[in-house]
């Protein structure tokens, strides 16, 4: 049998939006929402059972055994020192950059459940196959993070603050950054009156090929192939954006780069 | 029914590899193979039922009705010169880059037939929903290479070497730009010693989000929130790659400034 908590939700971002309602499919019950955007804490206690909005940091009264902390990196200090818990309770915060000391000033048990995944409020996620990183203040609550990402996920492991630091970068490499060339894509094709979804086949292959060869076999294209003329040629056409013709130049001198060292 | 042609393939590189087997599947017939890599031409012939390596581009007797330069582009212009073909024959290259002028030399038909889409010879690609931009010396050849077209795929367009130059340029962006973010990522982890399978779940969602949201919609992220100490640390993470570094700041400002426009 799978243990249930009783779970607070400080913060209505991103992050708290998915874990609350995965949570509470998962059989445990949401008792509280905080969020500095009341509207928002609504919107996400409307999509839970049990849930109430709460106006306090101040849940010294609270039946919760888990306070997740989703606020974003920027307000996890201030909130953490606000932050009343109950006796015995657990205080973890779900940032990848954040150390577990930022929750310090917190009297009890803390840890970090760290999701590797991005979310949009607009398009739900399955949690089943998204690598979860725990941490905690001792290893009982350790045990407890690793118990509840368990009923979430099958892809559990221990990281350090400095694993995960590392572990976040890499995912704005393989996730904002990757998204942003898919953005200056579409707006090259809009600015040409062409449809975006030309794209997407192209798009789908990319990935799969990513996944299923890894990206440095799967890399094509005229930097790979030190196609100069073509490389020129490309830049002329970003004239009208020297951002981006400084991204083009970039991006393809580390493929050439990287594609000379693999032919050494 | 579907007319069916005899095609010789002038490259046996990535395109020339799958163009070939996927037409050969369609029914049509690969009479001859030329490549500047004998190798590579002998490969391609032994994976279809009738074609020969051949040595000489003079293709004067040839059977073929349709010619496919799937050469590069640095190679386009001298190949051409050197082509004899049979009188009534088509010859169209495949580049996103090169205007149909390329094939200037050439005395008879010509045109463009250009899959947009990333091939690697490790991995076999679906072509019925790849987009052909299509583009023809004249009308009729211009029907020729469309009916060719759709043997293979349902999505037929014809597009001017303008639109077709601009179409590569943003496949650039949303290929080869967007699958080296990914290395990055994967580079990241390897050097610290994490498994890069790690950040699947987070591709995957990644794609998902572009395609069914859009990517600008779709954008998380330290740059999008205007993370500023997350932006400093993670720059601080990469102090050991300038040009990652460099990179890192570029992307996010464009980011950034991006976010900064949509709020206005």
């Amino acid at each position: 049998m799978t243990e249930t908590f009783n779970i607070s939700i400080i913060g209505a971002g991103r992050v708290g939006w998915h874990l609350a309602q995965a949570l509470s499919a998962a059989g445990h019950t949401i008792q509280e929402i905080w969020s500095r955007r009341q509207s928002q804490a609504q919107l996400l206690a409307a999509k839970l059972p049990k849930a109430r909005v709460v106006h306090s940091l101040d849940f010294s009264e609270s039946l919760s055994q888990v306070f997740l902390l989703t606020v974003t990196d920027a307000a996890l200090g201030e909130v953490s020192q606000r932050l009343l818990l109950p006796k015995s309770a657990v205080a973890a915060h779900t940032s990848g950059s954040q150390p577990l000391s930022i929750l310090n000033s917190i009297a009890g048990s803390t840890g970090v459940f760290y999701p590797l995944q991005t979310f949009s409020k607009e398009k739900e996620v399955d949690l089943a196959e998204v690598p979860f990183f725990i941490e905690g203040s001792d290893p009982a609550t350790t045990l407890i993070l690793e118990a509840l990402a368990r009923t979430l996920s099958d892809k559990i492991h221990r990281a350090s603050g400095e694993q995960r630091r590392q572990l976040h970068l890499a995912a704005v490499f393989a996730s904002n950054f990757s998204n942003h060339m898919l953005r200056i894509a579409n707006d090259l094709l809009q600015q040409s009156n062409l449809p975006t979804d030309l794209l997407h086949p192209l798009i789908e292959e990319t990935l799969q090929k990513a996944i299923t060869l890894g990206p440095a076999p799967a890399q094509t294209g005229p930097a790979l192939r030190g196609d100069l003329p073509i490389l020129e040629q490309h830049q002329k056409q970003l004239l009208a954006h020297p951002k981006w013709m400084q991204l083009y130049k970039l991006i393809s001198d580390d493929i050439l780069e990287k594609s000379k060292i693999n032919k050494q």
